[in-house]
């Protein structure tokens, strides 16, 4: 008797987190070794409450499929819900078992980032601690972080990059608009990785000349050296375009936007809620150079701008679920589905596995070979990193002149 | 002897106000009746600076207008720049007309906002005192602040209501992405009428059923009745979208934003800057609701948004811009290019041409019969005002993953 799939996603929303849906729904149609798909609503919170929908009804068509790949943030909902140590309560793996038994799930897919990993991590080692060894778990990748270990980079990335290299080369124009020396700071998200940020330089010196200052997390951020390095700019420049992670921080650990917050909020796992770098750094121009000065948050627009997404990352995101699929049926359990590299000059990608081990919980860090000395820049290294993901566009179906996305739930 | 043409820019830039110069560049070519078209850079601060480049040269064609239409923000460069009072001092003017004579120009095509329409006023008037007959001044329109009087709807605004309608539907599939209350806020521009704001609308129910609150500054506005209406629609759902024009203020005439900040500055035409109304609004939230509340400010993304235009107010703004030369060319002065809706059900323009005295320093607000009696949302008329403006998709240009514009200065 063939078994049903199960698939939810997790973490945060991204662009593509819907195409990597659509690759598992079509691959698991298509395998012939799988019965029903399933979906999870609001991830593995939605296992345990089993709040299911039956996608091989909801998205039983070819043109569906397309419309949930170019439908932003995750369509099945998501949560950030961190299981308990198996080792101190164990009750809640026995339960799933016990959800994925009483629905004849054979097949479990779990779409997420390194804490989502981490579920699927402990989820398979519970199965392999307790024999049970009909019911294969997988997960597969997505962040707009471009955090995730064990994998050239993480679907949702391209599509955020290049989203953000649009916005820069747009506000560039922007910047040189007046005939008046003028700073204009946008923030990016990306807690503790600078991916994001990098992306900036993707628009640099493509139109115009303006100067890019570009402040990765992965180096210390002084403001008195921020402030020398625009002061220096602008001699030179009508405008500056200034690139900032959310994460940036002192010498001393702290955080540049906890000067702004009187109180740092911290999410479920730990993680310290970041706003208000771009500001505190706007504030600093005004007061120090005196110049006209915007700074501006990308916030959510980042990660769900389903109207400007890259073509390439859309169609690795919809094969990284298919593979998924692909592992599960052929017996594997307690891997990602992964892409390589395989040729940097001619860009070319190979699918693989990986070991969840070497992905939950880890963060995968901007290498500061690819930062320049002065820590205000990239390297060209990066430039060549970066560039293969975001060609391409595909934007999101517009009916009667407004977006028309797949709804799941 | 066949005169030149000078074109210029003024006021903020916006998505589409680069396709009204490639309609002007693109008339004056193939009237006959004009030599050479100029551009001044920086607006009429560049005429008085004799900043000019030659645009029959420079973007010599059809796939250069092509391009420059598709180009964020103005081309040539915008000003801020208030001529003095006529009656005080014409020292500006004499100096204007003396530069004309100098480089032949016969033509003068001002692309522009309100207050550019001020210029164009008072130099026609200039030249009407003073019996200069051999240099014809035109406007074209341009705001995405929609608030021109003398023309159905403002080239550039289509494209923005598009790109925030676009926004809106893409945060909506944000807002249900958890299984917790919550409430995203929108802050759009919009000085003194909320049209940016109404735009909001368009996403509303187009993909799910997400109440949404849109509170334009044509009608008072209170924390506490905010407050209750957002505690009365997460009565019924999870989340709820907010749209908040930037202008939004108190029974007294106080902005809420000013709550926020120590200093508010004014330009040079005397208006208040704003910013901050979402983030006073947030606090409010948090403070007065307690659950989860985003702040989002669309600040210059949303006039410049090259990558999400409306394919119809890029064409009417071309149009309007070879009005203006067609206009010039047949001897008007003093008028500004416009266009009517002739007929709502099956949408259809016709073009046309108004006194710069209806249009000059006015400011068209939202009807109030189009908001709501809650002042919490739009009506229907509002809908079907907005509809046929953001019909049909157009992009910017991507080379190699990036855009690419077309740079004149």
């Amino acid at each position: 008797m063939k078994k049903n799939l199960l698939v939810a996603q997790s973490g945060g929303p991204t662009a593509a987190i819907n195409a990597t849906l659509a690759g598992v729904i079509d691959a698991a149609i298509k395998s012939g070794s799988i019965d029903e798909v399933y979906g999870a609503c609001y991830g593995i919170q939605g296992v345990l409450e089993e709040k299911f929908v039956n996608l091989t009804q909801k998205v039983d068509s070819a043109e569906k499929r397309d419309m949930l790949s170019r439908t932003p943030a995750a369509a099945l909902g998501s949560c950030r819900f961190k299981l308990k140590d198996i080792n101190e309560d164990d009750s809640q793996y026995k339960q799933i078992i016990d959800i994925f038994y009483k629905h004849n799930i054979g097949y479990f897919i779990y779409i997420g980032g390194n804490d989502s990993m981490d579920t699927v991590y402990k989820i398979s080692e519970y199965c392999k601690k307790n024999n049970v060894d009909d019911v294969k778990v997988i997960g597969a990748p997505k962040t707009i972080d471009n955090d995730l270990c064990g994998i050239d980079h993480c679907p949702g990335f391209g599509s955020a990059a290049k989203y953000i290299a649009t916005v820069f080369s747009e506000l560039e124009r922007e910047a040189v608009v007046y005939d008046t020396k003028n700073v204009i700071i946008v923030e990016m998200m990306g807690r503790h990785a600078g991916w994001l940020t990098a992306a900036a330089a993707l628009a640099e010196g493509t139109n115009d000349q303006v100067p890019y200052l570009i402040y990765l997390e992965e180096r210390t951020f002084s403001i008195d050296k921020f402030i020398a390095d625009v002061k220096e700019a602008l001699n030179n420049h009508t405008a500056v375009m200034v690139a900032v992670s959310e994460g940036v921080h002192d010498e001393d650990g702290r955080y540049i936007c906890e000067q702004a917050q009187d109180k740092i909020e911290k999410d479920v796992f730990g993680h310290t809620k970041l706003t208000g770098t771009g500001k505190v750094l706007e504030e600093a121009v005004r007061a120090q150079i005196g110049c006209k000065v915007r700074s501006i948050e990308l916030n959510l627009l980042q990660r769900c701008a389903s109207h400007v997404m890259s073509k390439i990352d859309i169609e690795e995101s919809q094969e990284l679920g298919a593979y998924a699929v692909k592992y599960a049926v052929e017996g594997i359990s307690g891997q990602m589905s992964s892409l390589v590299r395989k040729d940097t000059e001619n860009y070319q990608v190979e699918y693989t596995s990986v070991d969840i081990k070497q992905v939950a919980n880890m963060e995968k860090k901007v290498p500061v070979e690819w930062i320049n000395e002065e820590g205000n820049g990239v390297k060209e290294d990066m430039i060549k990193y970066l560039k293969p993901l975001v060609q391409g566009e595909i934007s999101n179906i517009y009916v009667d002149g407004v977006p028309q996305y797949m709804l799941l739930k």
